[in-house]
C-alpha cells in the first residue's frame, strides 16, 4: 500500500532526468506522496533532483520542500535563485516558510521575502521571524480559521470557505471577540451538526487550553500530550490569539528531543547524523572523547601515586576494571531513572531525600550481591582474603557513591538550567569511575598495611 | 492557564473527601481537566481516588481512568467490583477499553464484559482482544464514521449525527463500498463546504493511507509521522474497514519507545519507573549489573596472566582504565549513530561497506588525536617512550575496533531480530573494554620484550 523506494526506481527517474523526459517525470510520481518524493530526491544528485521538482506542480515542490531534512535542503537550495525559492515559499504554511528562510543566509532570507508575491504570507513571515525556534512563537503557524463570539454558524461556514484553501487542517474554530482576544473553541463536528442560524455564542466550548508565545517547546509537547490536542491555540500576554500549533510539528520537538536526549548519552554533541561530514561528526564526537581522555590521564597520574602498592601486589591492577566498570554502570542506571521522572510532570514532585532513600534501598541489594559473588570468586582463584575484602568494600562503597553522584547530577543540572540529560553521559562516568580508583586505593592503601 | 498541582491542594481535596463532603469535591475540581485530575488522584491513597472518583459524573471518572498509568491503574481497581467498573468501561473509546481490560485477570475481564451494558461495545472489545498490543490491530479503535459510496453529503451528515456521541474526534468520514471495503477519505472540511446534495462519490479522496491489522506498532508510527496523519484506517487482508488509529495513541508508542531505548542504552530491562518498588528496580537493574560484573571478573582473570609483568613495570597498571574507558567511548558513540540511522527508514538503505568506511575515516581522526595527546603527556611526564609508544598504539586499535564492534552489532542485532537499542549497553561496552585490555597486555607484553 505505500510506497518503498528501490534502488531500481531511483535509476529509472535519474534515466528519465538524463533524457530530460518532463512528461514521464509527471505521470511517474504522480501516484507518489510529496512525502515519498522527498525521499527519492535525497538520493538524486542536487542538479538532478532540481530538475524533478520543478516538473512538477509547484504547489506539489511546495509540499515535498517543506517536507525535506533542513540540512539537506540548505544544502539542496543553493541551486535556486531567491525567485525560484520564494515561488515554493508562497504557497507554504507559515511557520514551514520560516524554518525555511531560517536556514538561509540573511541576504537570500530577505531577498525571499521582498520577492513573495503573497503578501500576507510576507506579513506572518515577519512576524513568525521575531521568535526563538525553541519557544511556542516559533512553534506556531498564522494559518487558523477564527470566527467571531457573535456571528451565527452560517457566518463562520463562510468565514471557512474563504480561508479553506490556505488553512490545511483545520481541526477547529477559534472563537474571538472584537479584539481578538480568544474566547473559546469550536469544532467542525459541532459545525457539521449545527443549525445554521444557531449564534455561535450558545455553541462553542469555553475550557479551551491555550500557550503564551513564550513558553519553551518542551512545555508546549507536553501540554498537547497530557490533554491529547490536535492543535494548540497561542496567545500573546494580553489574550489575543495569534497562532496556532498543529500536533505534527509537536510530534517533530518530541522525536528530536529524545534523539538529541540519546545523542547526548552516548557523548554526542548537537543533533549530527551517519550521512554528515567526516568533520561534523568529527566535532561531534571528539570533545567528549577528550573527556574521557582527560579523565584517563587523570586515572592514570592518580594510580601511579600507587606504583609502589602494586610493586608489591601486581594482583590489585587485575580489579581495576570492575571498580570503573560497576560505578559507571550503576552511575548511568540511577541517572537514567531520575532523567526519566524528572521529564514526566504529572503528579507532585518527590523530595530528593525520598530519591536518595530508593536509591540507596536499590544500591544496597545490588551491592550486596556484587561484592558477595565477586568475594567467592577472589576466594575460588586463590586470591589473599584481605585483597578480596579490599575488593569488595571498594565495590560496595562504589555502587553507593555512583548511585548519590547518579541521582544528584541530573537534579542540581535541571536546578541550574542545563539539559539533564548529559548526567548519563561520558562526564558523569569519568567522574565516577575517578572516584572509583580513589575508593579503592585509598581503602587498599590502608587495610593492607602498604 | 493550565492547572498546576500543589501539596496544599491535594491536602484540601484529601479534608473535603474525610468530611465525605461530596457537593464541594465536584465544585472544586469542576474546573480541572479530566486529565489534571488523573494526576491528583495518583497522589491519594486508594480509598479516597475511589471516593472521589465515584462521586463524579460517570463520563468523567471514565475519562480520568482512561488517562491513568495502566500500573497505577490496574493497582487501583482492585479496590472495584467488576460491575463498577463496567460502568467505566462502558464509556470508554474501545482501545482505551481493551487496554485497561488486558490489565485485568481474566477473571475480571470476562465479568466486566459481561456486565456491560453498551452490547456494541462488548461486541468491540471481543473484536479486538484478538490483537497483540504492538501491531496495528491492538492499537485500533472500532468507534469511526464511515459513509457509503453512494450516498450524498446530507446522508453522511446524518450518519454523522448518529455517531456524534460515540466518537470522540472525528477527523475525517471514511468512504466505503457495499461490501465495507474502504475506497477513500473525505475531509469535515470538505463536508463543512460541499453542497449538501453533492453526492460523495464526487467529493471524496482516493488517495487514502491505510494499514492492514498485522502491521507492527513501530510502522504504524513512522507511516503517520511521515505523511503527517491525523488518523489512520486499519484494514483486514480483503481490504475491509475494520477500525481507525489515532494520533494521541501514535504518540504515545512513539514516546514509549524513546524511552525504553533510553533504559536499554543504560543497562536497564522493562520499562522501570522511579516509583516502582524497590524489588522491581533491582530485577530490571541486576541483570546488567551481573553482566558488567562479569566482565570484571573476566577481565581481572585476564589482566592476572600479566602479573609478571606488571611487577617489573607498574606504570602499566595505570593506562587500565584510559583502555578501558576510551573503548567504551568510541563504542557507545558510534552504536548510537548507526542506532539513529537505522531508525530512519526514508531514504536507500547504506550498505555496510560505505558504513564501515566513514566510521574508520572518523576513528582515525579521533584516534590520531587522541593517541597523539597521550604520547605527549606520557613523555611529559617523564614515562618510558617505549611504554609511551605501547599505550598509544594500544588507544589507536581500541579506536578502531570500538568503531568496528559498535558498527556491525546494531546492523547484527537488527538482522536476527533483536532491538538493536541494547547494543549500546553494558553488553557491548564490557565486550569492548575486555578487547581493549587484550590488545593493551599483548602489545605490551610483545613490545617491551616481557
Amino acid at each position: 500500500m505505500t510506497f518503498e523506494l528501490t534502488k531500481e526506481y531511483v535509476e529509472h527517474i535519474q534515466e528519465l532526468i538524463e533524457k530530460e523526459d518532463s512528461a514521464s517525470i509527471r505521470t511517474e510520481t504522480e501516484s507518489l506522496f510529496p512525502a515519498d518524493i522527498t525521499g527519492l530526491l535525497s538520493e538524486l544528485e542536487t542538479e538532478s533532483a532540481k530538475f524533478l521538482i520543478t516538473r512538477l506542480d509547484v504547489e506539489r515542490g511546495a509540499e515535498i520542500l517543506a517536507d525535506m531534512d533542513p540540512n539537506e535542503r540548505r544544502d539542496f537550495l543553493k541551486a535556486f535563485t531567491s525567485e525560484e525559492i520564494s515561488h515554493f515559499v508562497n504557497l507554504f504554511d507559515s511557520d514551514d516558510a520560516v524554518d525555511l528562510l531560517n536556514e538561509q543566509p540573511i541576504r537570500v532570507r530577505e531577498e525571499v521575502i521582498a520577492l513573495l508575491e503573497d503578501r500576507e504570507q510576507a506579513r506572518f513571515i515577519l512576524d513568525l521571524l521575531h521568535y526563538d525556534e525553541d519557544v511556542a512563537g516559533g512553534l506556531m503557524q498564522k494559518e487558523l480559521v477564527k470566527a467571531n463570539v457573535n456571528w451565527t454558524v452560517n457566518e463562520c461556514i463562510e468565514e471557512l470557505r474563504k480561508q479553506a484553501e490556505d488553512v490545511g487542517k483545520v481541526y477547529a474554530v477559534y472563537v474571538v471577540d472584537d479584539f481578538g482576544k480568544l474566547h473559546g473553541i469550536l469544532s467542525l463536528k459541532k459545525i457539521v451538526l449545527a443549525h445554521k442560524n444557531t449564534r455561535i455564542e450558545s455553541l462553542y466550548d469555553k475550557d479551551v487550553i491555550f500557550v503564551e508565545t513564550y513558553r519553551p517547546a518542551e512545555e508546549v509537547a507536553e501540554l498537547m500530550q497530557r490533554y491529547d490536542l490536535d492543535a494548540l491555540p497561542v496567545v500573546n500576554v494580553q489574550g489575543k490569539l495569534l497562532g496556532r500549533i498543529t500536533i505534527d510539528d509537536v510530534i517533530d520537538v518530541i522525536t528530536e528531543q529524545a534523539s538529541s536526549d540519546t545523542l547526548a548519552m552516548a557523548g554526542i554533541t548537537g543533533d549530527v547524523e551517519e550521512d554528515d561530514t567526516i568533520w561534523q561528526q568529527t566535532k561531534a564526537r571528539l570533545p567528549w572523547l577528550l573527556v574521557g581522555m582527560m579523565g584517563g590521564i587523570l586515572a592514570a597520574k592518580f594510580i601511579s601515586f600507587f606504583e609502589g602498592d602494586l610493586k608489591i601486589i601486581p594482583a590489585m591492577a587485575a580489579f581495576i576494571p570492575i571498580i570503573g566498570s560497576t560505578g559507571g554502570n550503576v552511575g548511568i542506571q540511577t541517572s537514567s531513572i531520575i532523567l526519566q521522572s524528572l521529564a514526566d510532570k504529572t503528579g507532585l514532585d518527590t523530595t530528593v531525600g525520598q530519591r536518595l532513600i530508593r536509591m540507596f534501598a536499590v544500591a544496597f541489594i545490588n551491592g550486596v550481591i556484587i561484592s558477595t559473588i565477586v568475594f567467592g570468586f577472589n576466594l575460588l582463584i586463590g586470591n589473599d582474603v584481605q585483597l578480596a575484602l579490599v575488593v569488595s568494600a571498594a565495590l560496595m562503597s562504589v555502587v553507593f557513591l555512583a548511585s548519590f553522584m547518579g541521582t544528584m547530577t541530573p537534579i542540581l543540572l535541571e536546578k541550574i538550567g542545563i539539559n539533564p540529560a548529559v548526567a548519563s553521559g561520558p562526564f558523569i562516568t569519568t567522574a565516577n569511575d575517578l572516584i572509583g580508583y580513589g575508593v579503592y586505593f585509598g581503602l587498599a592503601h590502608l587495610l593492607l598495611n602498604l
